[in-house]
């Protein structure tokens, strides 16, 4: 072959130029040696400009879920941009009820940005979506110039299976339905404001980030009535639940007591005066059931490494103003709003 | 709803900030008012993190393909980054062979951009879209902070149906195969470069940027025999050709007179040290034919009103090195190699 001349890349010392983004036979050469070396299936081995996927089963229905990521910093306790890109992609397929299967992912460098990172954030992305078992089968990389962007930002672009008669939605929940969620919350956010803030705690708070797609199959597979699935990433429980009530027409009350909260997550936002319930999560799950399935649901989550500390948090309510509220520990009620305006910058 | 007292985004003076990145009630403002507004349809009026899309037809595979757009200016003669955004990925997806129908939109903003300027791109993107029989059906967006990007960047990714039996791939052409070009090259590229340079030339050089899935269509219908289609974007018709060459394991032989090339681009081409051949194309296509269906596939190029100037450019040869050549007007030959380094940086 006429590249046989072209020395290979230093993922050691080397960094990202301009011509990494170019299209010529330094781009090739990225490609070849980092991505579809890292990546490797038949559909991105074939090496054209866009992948062939097999047909679905006869009747399933096409989910498809896009995220940007622009996570600073890139790598934080518990993960780095590259996993956190899989993982945000497959969880939003996976909570419309899909089987996530294919991934496309794009990358705009920022020129000087070194190899070495840019090796490592790629080898977490293939662990990452070979444990959740996608294939990333189709990519692009442009490259910016210095102080035009930021190390690596990462679109990655998920397609599932949606088996025939399944319908999840946030438009779903009605009155009466319990609200669960998988684990603790707020353990994403606060590993990354934890780390940019360098607070130092007895114990490191560690990101959450996790596909959630098979504890949805085996949560799935024990109660098919499930009405909502959604991931409280951005904007954290509360603007979620406040996204669901809204599209559902519904309101909620949810019990403090029994939202879920890691005790560093807990002092850490007390320090940084924040409130965990608008903190995000990347591994995290809303499930929300008709009440006879509650119980049900629980156990099944329970019964998943991700949903040890899975807990019912309350309930969906008739509100034609689609509220969210908390009983407080004293036996109050307060009004859980949306987040509004800017808590978190570049959190995912 | 409790988001009526919300005043409406200033889509005159008003200016990106973090919050609307930050996944709260300005983020829901800001998909509600301006994407949701243009790109409307059932699959993203949903309001999920995911879009539900219907079953293809029995034996239809899928075809998935992504861009990341970063071209700079974001506006430039005959387009913008937002039909560009569009047209790239729908033309990615329908030189495999397949029938574009979704793109997902991801878009990283940074803080400061004018609102009057994003409210121009996706408008330019919904008319793209239309135009290209395509819905946009998910999205996502993130802000970063001034000086961590440079105004927007726009993923697409897009998903298409291949019918059974087709089969296109860079992989497929055999020596003896014609080499097609449906029209002029170097205008994407050089209309960016002569707004960059401020270049005045009499009759000012507009991109070709433009949906390729008619024209690939309707030379399909005629043409079932077609071997490889791609289109020659970043790296222009040299490094193109060395793909398809380097992945077919064959050499090719152009004629340089053949090869049509506008005056004003061949001239400004001229002015600043380029070679046409290397110059990225955003609305051409290489069709690589069996020689006898040669004719009848120029004439349904010519057909449409995208492929008028198409012409038959070289041939397909036998070279265990893959080398591409070309017979210059003199007789001589050259050879035509990747492009190396970087020529033409965030061309699109």
């Amino acid at each position: 072959m006429q590249d046989n001349y072209v020395r290979p890349l230093d993922f050691k010392r080397g960094r990202v130029d301009l011509s990494h983004g170019a299209g010529g036979r330094v781009s090739a050469q990225l490609v070849r040696e980092l991505f579809a070396h890292h990546f490797t299936n038949p559909a991105l081995d074939a090496g054209d400009d866009g992948a062939v996927l097999p047909a679905l089963a006869p009747g399933e229905r096409l989910v498809m879920a896009t995220d940007a990521h622009v996570v600073s910093p890139l790598f934080f306790p518990g993960g780095d941009i590259g996993c956190l890109s899989v993982h945000g992609t497959v969880n939003d397929v996976a909570v419309m009820g899909a089987r996530p299967l294919y991934l496309a992912a794009s990358f705009i460098l920022e020129e000087g940005f070194a190899l070495a990172d840019l090796k490592r954030i790629v080898e977490s992305m293939a662990r990452a979506a070979r444990e959740a078992g996608v294939a990333i089968v189709t990519g692009d990389t442009k490259v910016v110039e210095q102080g035009k962007g930021d190390g690596v930002f990462i679109t990655t672009t998920g397609v599932g299976a949606l088996p025939p008669g399944r319908s999840l939605s946030g438009a779903n929940a009605r009155a009466g339905d319990a609200i669960l969620v998988s684990g603790a919350i707020g353990d994403h956010g606060m590993a990354i404001m934890a780390q940019r803030e360098s607070l130092a705690f007895d114990s490191e708070i560690v990101s959450d980030t996790a596909a959630l797609n098979g504890l949805i199959a085996d949560l799935l597979a024990a109660v098919p009535a499930v009405r909502v699935l959604r991931d409280p990433t951005r904007g954290g429980l509360a603007t979620t639940l406040n996204e669901i009530a809204a599209q559902s027409g519904v309101g909620m009350l949810l019990e403090e007591k029994a939202i879920p909260v890691r005790e560093q997550v807990d002092a850490a936002c007390e320090l940084l005066g924040l409130d965990p319930l608008y903190v995000a999560n990347e591994g995290k799950l809303v499930v929300i059931v008709p009440p006879e399935s509650a119980e049900v649901a629980l156990a099944a989550l329970r019964d998943h490494p991700l949903g040890r500390e899975a807990a019912r948090i309350g309930e969906v309510t008739t509100d034609p103003n689609c509220f969210v509220q908390i009983r407080t520990g004293f036996g109050g009620k307060r009004m859980v709003d949306w987040l509004s305006g800017e808590q978190l910058p570049r959190i995912c």
